[in-house]
């Protein structure tokens, strides 16, 4: 798989690119992981990506042209482009499966106070990772790459995604690990008892009522 | 204000101290940005942070002892303890102005399989940045730093964020910047006009068109 990362901050994914799935994804040769900086498709000795916006208004929007002269020189028939923004659609755990199956995802991270509307239709979707305001699309590109990559076939032990949070509707049931008891405060019986059905199942009703609890809109 | 990020990647911070908001934060004594890593707090030559489930399953789960003992010596009765877990109440743009009036924030990143169900009740709040799964809570933490920080007294214009979206219940409405023709495309004429009050009409019809067709949700 291709992630190309259009942005006007490409040094905010130096450390990224090291992190323990996206380094080994790239060292395997699942995961080309491409970042390009829009600026260098941004005409004269200024270099300027953005302009004030028509009509008045606080702060600088993202012009077309470098955005999308970047966008052309990295697009191919195989291609499919996300621009992030707070007007997306809300990203969840089924479009991160979705997105798995792509051959080459290119991400338009936006900045500033926006980016000019222009750009918005030279997308195949546009993405928001949540109800809050970011500085820039950076932070949601790195959400859409490790939250695919994870689901990369070959990246991570099936076993390992089948039971987490919203893979079936429910959240992950409470988690425990050495000791037995951490001052004072005790493992449930039920799993240190090695009885696998009796594990299961109550494993499967703290999910409900955890899910039922805090987040019934799931289920 | 001071934000303490409790980690086991604290090295895929680095860049994002760097960026702009961040770093001109920090610069102007405005943040005070404090990443530990819960590694210093885990006994032993290996350092592990980490065990196998109680009960069986894939991954490992962070263990509570490094974890509380790591938090401990960071936390005051000023401290407001986040834990960013897909489990948690979703995070939104009410939240960033909630948390932008604490004096300290700790936000302790998960990571692996999930963590010891018996550090939860450590914390003030269980917050989930969306429904997806992620390898840590690092991108989680950087979501908040960033989303608060833009919200600071002192740390971006006011005018520049009263218009965004999430903030009066309804989407940004479109921007346009120079050329006002981009091959062919062009801006529409009200905001050519110099009519200011055409212009603040339009844009406000335009936010209650695109938020009623992409989020009547939160209209």
């Amino acid at each position: 798989m291709k992630i190309t990362i259009l942005t006007i901050c490409p040094e905010q994914f130096g450390d990224f690119m090291k992190t323990p799935l996206i380094a080994r994804s790239m060292a395997s040769g699942l995961l080309d992981l491409q970042v390009v900086d829009i600026r260098d498709f941004a005409p004269g000795s200024f270099r300027d990506v953005d302009d004030s916006p028509y009509g008045g208004g606080a702060g600088m929007i993202l012009r077309c042209q470098p955005v999308l002269d970047a966008l052309e020189s990295v697009r191919t028939p195989e291609s499919r482009v996300l621009i992030m923004a707070p007007v997306g659609e809300k990203y969840t755990q089924k479009d991160a499966h979705r997105l798995a199956t792509e051959q080459h995802l290119i991400i338009i991270c936006g900045h500033y106070e926006g980016m000019d509307a222009r750009i918005y239709p030279h997308a195949d979707e546009i993405i928001s990772i949540g109800d809050y305001i970011l500085t820039g699309g950076e932070i949601p590109a790195m959400v859409i790459a490790d939250s695919v990559m994870r689901l990369a076939p070959g990246s991570m032990k099936e076993e390992s995604t089948a039971e987490e949070s919203f893979e079936n509707g429910l959240l992950e049931y409470p988690q425990y690990t050495r000791p037995a008891d951490y001052k004072g405060q005790k493992v449930p019986e039920v799993l240190l008892s090695g009885d696998h059905e009796a594990i299961r199942r109550w494993r499967k009703e703290q999910s409900v009522l955890l899910t039922r609890k805090h987040r019934p809109d799931i289920m």
